[in-house]
């Protein structure tokens, strides 16, 4: 059985950074705050797949956003490696079909791990193609029975009404709060935590920041 | 200037593996016979990025088939530690969108790099998306100035229209040949160069077996 990642403070700190001893430097700061990283391949690729362990050593959950993208017998290689090196869960594109997104879901639900759907994304870009196939991407995920999505929060309209494709019993998380123009309250309408990397790791006082994306973070669910 | 790789006898090994000792084995037996290693994630998750380095050392082209797929900010890290650890080359996903595929190109170019755009995939699954807007991502790759392209062999007439928007000064390289159906002939009407896996790696002689494909690219483009 999958068990949901609980997610303190509905806040996951995106550690988009590629020096392991900066992210350790902010999570040093912020580590009665949070207990969920989300770490992607620049940090994987400079400081090699065993940051993982250290992260769930210092007892975080793990979220290894690698957007997976590849043809289903490597997407399946991709996860299962992942899941080998600690991580709990693993974000998996959508775009690429169902028979891709099939193969991660399988072997995720075989070592008892978590798998989040990208539906859409937050920059620009995003517009083009991944946009106009939402829905479709987030019917794939259905047809899958997967539980975890991404949403973005700049599109708080599409946030919406994919939310409501999705469903109560899905668990969405949102990156794009901060730098990339996304807010808080209008993304907790249809997600259940926030990703923010940049406003806290660029914060001159991460703490200080981190407590008051909290505290808007309660304001908006109050 | 962005110089092309030279790809001996037009074919490309892909390394997909987790395992080192393996590709070495095979890399043994094939030296003389191919130039070109394309390594992906499952090598790189599996035993550090440093196995780039160690092709380079061995005197390989290589090709990190990375299929980035992220925001620009994220793709362009991915991109510049790629490069950095040594890599000739990237796979980069289009379906993200012209600014995710911008920011790839532009630190490629920076770093006299070589991007290769993933336009079409070959599995089933590509189908429900990334087939529909195959001509619509190869337009973005012909407007960011891109020379090189992936396109699958599994789908040999999409291959012939692509090739015809991309024109005859782009490279194109091809997987898909053998385990998962296409045919080296068809295939060579559209692409440059085919990247071949499973056929050479999980054949019980590897050397007899790339001969033989040499043999058939020869024949194909006789």
């Amino acid at each position: 059985m999958v068990i949901k990642l609980k997610i303190k403070n509905k806040l996951i700190f995106a550690a988009d950074l590629d020096n392991l001893d900066e992210v350790n430097n902010i999570l040093n700061q912020i580590s009665n705050l949070i207990n969920t990283v989300k770490i992607g391949y620049p940090l994987v690729l400079s400081e090699g797949i065993e940051c993982i362990s250290k992260f769930k050593n210092l007892g975080y959950n793990v979220i290894a956003d690698f957007k997976v993208a590849d043809i289903p017998a490597t997407n399946k290689k991709i996860c299962k490696i992942t899941f080998e090196k600690g991580a709990d869960a693993i974000i998996v594109h959508g775009f690429v079909g169902k028979d891709s997104v099939k193969a991660c879901k399988d072997i995720a639900k075989k070592m008892n791990k978590e798998l989040f759907l990208v539906v859409d994304m937050s920059h620009p870009g995003s517009r083009q193609f991944l946009e106009k196939n939402s829905k479709e991407i987030a019917k794939i995920g259905l047809e899958l029975g997967i539980k975890n999505y991404v949403l973005p929060s700049t599109k708080p309209k599409i946030g919406l009404e994919i939310r409501k494709i999705l469903g109560d019993e899905a668990f969405v998380i949102s990156p794009g709060i901060g730098v990339q123009g996304g807010e808080i309250k209008k993304t907790l309408k249809f997600a259940d935590a926030i990703i923010v990397g940049r406003s806290i790791y660029q914060s001159k006082d991460p703490m200080t920041t981190t407590k008051k994306l909290i505290n808007h973070i309660n304001l908006a669910i109050s």
